[in-house]
C-alpha cells in the first residue's frame, strides 16, 4: 500500500550541507538505507506484477507515494535498479545455500549436497520471480555489469566446496575423458573458484547443477503442470540421480 | 522494415460477401494465411526486441503499416497472438527433435538421444527469444491455454519414444525404488504418453530432460557468461552423462 506522498517526503533528509552534525549524518544514512530498501520492496513486488523488464522508476515512485525525482537520488536508472535486485537475489539465494551447506557435518558430502539442493529449490519456490530475475529470461536491453558476479557465484562456490571436500578425502575423479580445450578451461575454472577439483569432477558439478536449476525452472516456470504433481518426491528422486553422478557416495 | 500503410491496407481482401466467388474466397484465405504469417514475424521481432511482456498488437500493426483493427481481425488480443507464437516455437522445436531422431537407425539409442539432443540446443541457439518464450520466465498475467499442450509434448514424446523403445528391446528399468504417489502418477504419465516405460525410467527420462534443458537455459541465459567458453564439448560431455543415466549403452 503507498503511503501518502506527505509521509514519506517528509522522511528524506533535507538538512542543509552546513548543519550536518554527526548526529544528523547517522540519521541520514539510516533514512536512506530504509528509504532504499523500501525502493527494493516495491520493485521486487513490480517484478511480480508486470516483470522485470516493465519495471519502472516512475511506478516504484507512484507506489510509494515519492516523487520520481526523489527515487532517482537513491538509483539513477532502471537497470541500476535491476542490478540491486539481481545482486540481493543472488545474495539470498547465496544465503540459503551457504546456511544449508553449513548445518551438516563436513565429512557427510551426500548430506550436504542434499541439504543444499533443497534449500535451493525452497528457496527458489518461495521467491518465483527473484529466481526468474537471476534464472529466467534476459531482460531485454539490460547487460548485468561485473558487480552481479561475487553475489552469482556464492551459490555456484557452495557446490566447488563440497566436491573439493570430496576430491581430498576419498571421492576420486571420475574418469571420464575430456577435450583437451575443455580440460584448460575447466582448470583455470577450478583455480578461480580457489578449489582442488579435477576438471572431470567439475565438468560433472555443472552437469548438475544445470540439472538441478533445469529441475527448478521446469517446476517455477510451468513445465510440470499437468505432467508431474509429485514434485518433492520427484526433486528426491533427482537429488538422488546427481549424487550418483557426482559419486558422492 | 515498415511497408507503406497504403500498400498492406491494399492487400487486405475487401471483397463484398455477396460477390464471393470461389475463387475469391481462395484468395482471401490464402491473403489470410499470408497476413497471419506477417503478423506473427513481426511479433517475433518485438520477443527480440522488448520481450514477450511487452509485446503489443498495436506495436504490430505500426510495424507493417496496418491500422490496429486490421490486425485485430488476426489476433484478437495480445494473449492470442502469445499463443499463436508459443505454438509456432512448441512445433518448430518437435520438428526439429523429430527429424533428428528419424535420421538415425532405430536400433541406435544412443546415437537417436545424442542426435536430438544436438537438435534442441542447435534450434535453441538458433532462436534464443523463441526458446525463452516456451522455457523461459513465465509472462505476468499471461496463461497459457490447453491449445499449447500437444505442440509443446512433441519433443518429450520423442524422448518417450527412445525410452520406450529401448525399454522393448534390451534396456533395463534402472532399480531405483519410487515413492508409491509418484510410481502411480508417472504409470498414468507414460500411458497418456502412449510409450511402455516403466517409472523408473521414466522418472531418470525426466531427470535427464530437465538437465538438458537446465543446460541449454543456462547457455542462453547468460549463466555461462564468464565461465565456461568451450560450450560445445561441455554439451557433448553432458550427453554423455545423460547417456549414462538412462543407461542407453
Amino acid at each position: 500500500m503507498a503511503a501518502p506522498a506527505t509521509e514519506i517526503e517528509a522522511a528524506q533528509p533535507e538538512v542543509p550541507a552546513q548543519g550536518r552534525t554527526g548526529r544528523a549524518g547517522g540519521v541520514r544514512a539510516r533514512v536512506r538505507a530504509e528509504l532504499t530498501a523500501e525502493i527494493k520492496e516495491a520493485a521486487r513486488c513490480q517484478l511480480a506484477e508486470v516483470g522485470a523488464a516493465d519495471l519502472s522508476l516512475r511506478a516504484v515512485a507512484r507506489e510509494l507515494g515519492m516523487v520520481s525525482s526523489a527515487v532517482y537520488r537513491y538509483f539513477a536508472s532502471r537497470d541500476e535498479l535491476l542490478t540491486a535486485l539481481i545482486i540481493d537475489a543472488y545474495n539470498a539465494l547465496g544465503a540459503e545455500a551457504e546456511s544449508a551447506d553449513a548445518g551438516v557435518a563436513r565429512a557427510d558430502l551426500e548430506g550436504r549436497f542434499r541439504a543444499v539442493g533443497r534449500a535451493i529449490r525452497r528457496w527458489g519456490l518461495a521467491h518465483p520471480y527473484e529466481y526468474a530475475l537471476i534464472y529466467g529470461s534476459p531482460v531485454p536491453g539490460y547487460v548485468a555489469p561485473d558487480d552481479t558476479i561475487a553475489a552469482a557465484s556464492r551459490t555456484s562456490l557452495v557446490l566447488t566446496g563440497i566436491l573439493a571436500d570430496g576430491h581430498a578425502s576419498a571421492l576420486g575423479a571420475p574418469g571420464a575423458e575430456l577435450p583437451e580445450a575443455l580440460r584448460t578451461e575447466l582448470e583455470r575454472l577450478g583455480t578461480q573458484l580457489g578449489g582442488d577439483v579435477p576438471p572431470p569432477l567439475l565438468a560433472r558439478g555443472l552437469t548438475v547443477w544445470m540439472g538441478m536449476f533445469g529441475a527448478v525452472s521446469f517446476e517455477l516456470f510451468g513445465q510440470l503442470h499437468n505432467v508431474v504433481d509429485e514434485r518433492d518426491a520427484l526433486f528426491e528422486f533427482e537429488l538422488d540421480r546427481w549424487i550418483g553422478l557426482l559419486e558422492l557416495r
